[in-house]
C-alpha cells in the first residue's frame, strides 16, 4: 500500500479552513490560532501507536518506537507569518504525518528504527522577530538572555508569551535533550522561489542552506540645493549608493546560485529640491559556499569604498546579522536524489536561500537533508502561495521514499 | 557721498536680533514674527521723503517720486523659511533701502525717475507651500481658486491667514495695478550656491532663472524573496532606478550649467530580505535654455523606459510642477556687468537655479536683472547661512551703481 498523499492534501485543506481568514493563514506562533492548529494536530495523532509531548522550548515530539532507539526525525513547523500561505511549514508537518502513518502501517507499529515527528515552535519569528526559535533551542544555539526581553508590537515580552504557553524561558535549553539518539533529519518544504517552476520540475534536492551576510551601509555626502549646486560641486550620496546597487549584481554574477540584494534605500533629506546628503541602504548576500560568501562580502566593501571616493562621500558598514552556510549531509543528499529521481524522473540539486529549521538540526551535527517542491510564481508568505496538487502528491511520495531509504541507511550505518 | 553699505549691515543685524532665535530666522510669512519684521521696516521709512502702502496681496510698496513717473523698482522679501538665515531675502530689501536713502540724499528727494522699493509678501511659501505669492499676484500669474484652500500644518487655510493680515483673497489680483509705470526691476540676493565661492568672486551677474521640470517617476518590478530568487529571475525596480540616478548626470553633463537631481528614492517593501518591487523616485531638472530643458526631459524619459525594459520593469511619470526659464533683460544684464566690474574688478555671469520674485516680475514684461553675492559654503535656508561682510559691502555698492546706471537708462530709453 503506498503512502496516502491525497489524505495529506485533505489534512492541509482542513487546517486551512480552521486557521486562515480572507487574508491568509494566521497561525502566528504563541497566539490562540497557532494553539488551535496544534491542538487539531494532536487530535490527528490519536489513531496512531505513538506517544507525544512538548519539549522545554514548545516543540512537539511524536514518537513511534522502533526495534532500535536510533531515530529518524521528520519535521517542519505549523506556525505561519500573519496573512501567510497554506503550505509554508504546514506541508512539511502534514507530509511527515502521512509518512508516519504509512510506516506505522507497513511495519505493524514497530519499524526497524524509531521514527519521530517534530513540529518546531516558532520557525517564522513573526511576532517577536526571532526565527528558528524551537529548532535553535534544540540545537543549543540560542542565548536565553538575548531572547527573553524581545517584545511584540503590543509590548508583551517573549518571556510572558512563553509563560502563557506553559514554557519557562529559563529552561528552553533543555530541548537539547531531544537530540538523544537522533540519527537523521528530513524536511519537506515548498521552495519559496522560482527555480523549480522555471525548470518545470515538481521536486528538488536541497544541498544546504546558504550563509548570509546582512549589513546596513550608509553613504554620507553633502545635502545641497538642487537648483543652485552645479553637478561638479556635488557630493551626492545617492550616486554612490546607485553604483553599489548595480555593482552587487556583478559581484553575485561571478558565482552560480549566489545572490546579493539591496532591499532598502532611504534618502535624506529625501526631498525633490535637495541633492541627497545621506543615503542608507541594506545589503543581503547569500551563498552555500563560505568562501564565496566571504569573497562577495569583501568585494562589496571594496566597491562601496571606491564609489564613495569617486563621489567624494564616505561610507560606513554595520553588520545586521550573519550566519554561516549549512551544507546538508552528502549521503542523505544522495538518498534524496534517488528518491526524487524515482518519483519524478529528474533530480535537480539546488541550495536553499531561505533558512529552515533543518539548518539548525544540521548545525547540531545530525545528518540532515531537505526536499523542495515547486512554488507557483515562487511566492510565499502570502495568501496566494500555492503548489499544484499533483506536485504536492509527488512531494509526499518522494518524502516517503526518502524515509524508507533513510531507515535502511540508519539501520546499516548507525546501528 | 557714497552709499552707506555699513548701515545696511547694521540694519540686517538689528533685524536678526529682533526676529531670530537660537535656531535661526523665524520670519515665516503670515506669522506674528514676520509682522514684527515688517513693522520694524516701516519705522525705518519715517526719516525718508517717501510714501508707502500694502497692496492687495500684502506686498509693501515704498515710493520716492521723481521727475518722471517711470519707476525703477528695487526689491526682495523679508519673509524667511523656519530656522532660516539672516540674509536670504532680507539682504535684498535692506540693500534696496540703503540705495533708496542714497538716491534721496543725492537728488535732494527728487530723482529724475521715480524710485520704488518692494518687500514682496511670502516669497518662501514656507507655511502654505506656495512660493512667490506676492510677486505672482503682482504679475497676474496666480489663480485664486488654486490657492485659497491651501492649509498649513494646523489646518488653517491660506484664506483665513490672509484675512488676519487684512487681505481679501478674492482681491489679490488687484496687486497688478502696481505694474503701472514700472520701467525696470533690480534685485540683490545671496547666491545660495557654491559657484562664486569656488571662483573666489564676491559678486555675480544673473542671466535669468532656470526653467524647472519636476517629476515623480515610479518603477514597478516584482517583490521577491532575497534568498530564494536567483539573480536572473528578478525584476528589480531599484536596479532600474539606480541606472536612472546615474544617467541623469550624463544627461545634465552635456550642457553647461544644466542640473538634474534625484532627491528622493523610496523602496517597497523596503526590507532587507526582499527584492524591491516598487521604487518611487523624484527628478528635478533645470536649465536657463528652454530647448535644453526640453531635451533633458525627453532624454530622461527615454532612458527611464530603456532601463525599465532592461530590468523587465515598467515605469510611470507624473509631473509634480514645471516652470519655463525666465531670461533677464539683455541691456540690464549689460548694465549689471558694468556695475559689478567697476565694484569688484571681475564680472562673472551665471544663471540662478533657485527661483526668485524677479522671475515673476520679468514674466510681467518688466525689464529685470539680479545681482548675486557669494554664499559661504553655498548654504542657505539654515541658521549657518552667511556671507563675508566685505562681500556684503561690495554687493550694496554694486546695487547702488547698478541703480544709478538704470535710472539713466530709464531716463534715456523709457521716458
Amino acid at each position: 500500500m503506498p503512502v496516502n498523499a491525497q489524505r495529506v492534501i485533505e489534512d492541509l485543506k482542513e487546517l486551512r479552513a480552521l486557521t486562515a481568514d480572507a487574508n491568509g493563514a494566521q497561525r502566528v506562533a504563541w497566539t490562540a490560532t497557532w494553539q488551535k492548529a496544534r491542538d487539531w494536530f494532536a487530535e490527528k495523532l490519536a489513531e496512531l501507536p505513538v506517544e507525544h509531548h512538548l519539549d522545554a522550548a514548545g516543540n512537539r515530539w511524536v514518537t513511534l518506537h522502533g526495534e532500535s532507539p536510533k531515530a529518524l526525525i521528520l519535521g517542519s513547523h505549523l506556525d505561519s507569518v500573519p496573512n501567510g500561505g497554506w503550505l509554508d511549514g504546514a506541508l512539511g508537518v502534514m507530509a511527515a504525518l502521512g509518512v508516519l502513518r504509512h510506516i506505522a502501517e507497513e511495519y505493524n507499529g514497530k519499524p526497524p528504527v524509531t521514527i519521530r515527528l517534530v513540529d518546531w515552535a516558532d520557525e517564522e519569528g513573526a511576532r517577536f522577530g526571532r526565527s528558528l526559535f524551537g529548532s535553535s533551542a534544540f540545537a543549543g544555539t540560542i542565548n536565553v538572555e538575548d531572547e527573553r526581553k524581545r517584545i511584540d508590537r503590543d509590548g508583551i515580552t517573549l518571556e510572558a508569551a512563553l509563560r502563557d504557553c506553559d514554557i519557562d524561558v529559563e529552561k528552553i535549553g533543555d530541548a537539547q535533550r531531544e537530540q538523544e539518539n537522533a540519527a537523521a533529519y528530513l524536511e519537506l518544504h515548498i521552495e519559496q522561489g522560482p527555480v523549480l517552476e522555471r525548470l518545470e520540475l515538481p521536486l528538488g534536492v536541497v544541498l544546504g542552506t546558504k550563509g548570509v551576510e546582512r549589513h546596513a551601509i550608509t553613504f554620507h555626502g553633502q545635502e545641497a540645493h538642487s537648483g543652485s549646486t552645479p553637478m561638479q560641486d556635488r557630493r551626492d550620496a545617492l550616486a554612490a549608493a546607485a553604483k553599489l546597487a548595480l555593482e552587487i549584481r556583478t559581484i553575485a554574477g561571478r558565482h552560480e546560485d549566489a545572490v546579493c540584494t539591496m532591499g532598502s534605500v532611504k534618502t535624506f533629506p529625501g526631498i525633490v529640491t535637495a541633492v541627497v546628503g545621506r543615503c542608507e541602504t541594506t545589503l543581503d548576500q547569500r551563498d552555500l559556499d563560505a568562501e564565496v560568501l566571504a569573497t562577495m562580502y569583501r568585494e562589496a566593501q571594496e566597491a562601496s569604498r571606491r564609489f564613495a571616493e569617486e563621489e567624494r562621500c564616505t561610507v560606513e558598514w554595520s553588520r545586521i546579522w550573519n550566519i554561516e552556510p549549512v551544507p546538508f549531509h552528502p549521503e542523505l543528499i544522495a538518498l534524496c536524489e534517488e528518491a526524487v529521481l524515482e518519483t519524478s524522473g529528474t533530480a535537480h540539486r539546488l541550495p536553499s536561500g531561505p533558512l529552515h529549521d533543518a539548518a539548525e538540526v544540521a548545525r547540531a551535527g545530525i545528518p540532515t537533508v531537505m526536499l523542495f517542491t515547486q512554488s507557483l510564481q515562487g511566492i510565499s508568505h502570502n495568501k496566494i502561495e500555492d503548489t499544484k496538487e499533483e506536485h504536492l502528491r509527488l512531494a509526499v511520495e518522494a518524502l516517503d521514499r526518502l524515509a524508507t531509504k533513510t531507515i535502511a541507511w540508519i539501520a546499516r550505518e548507525r546501528a
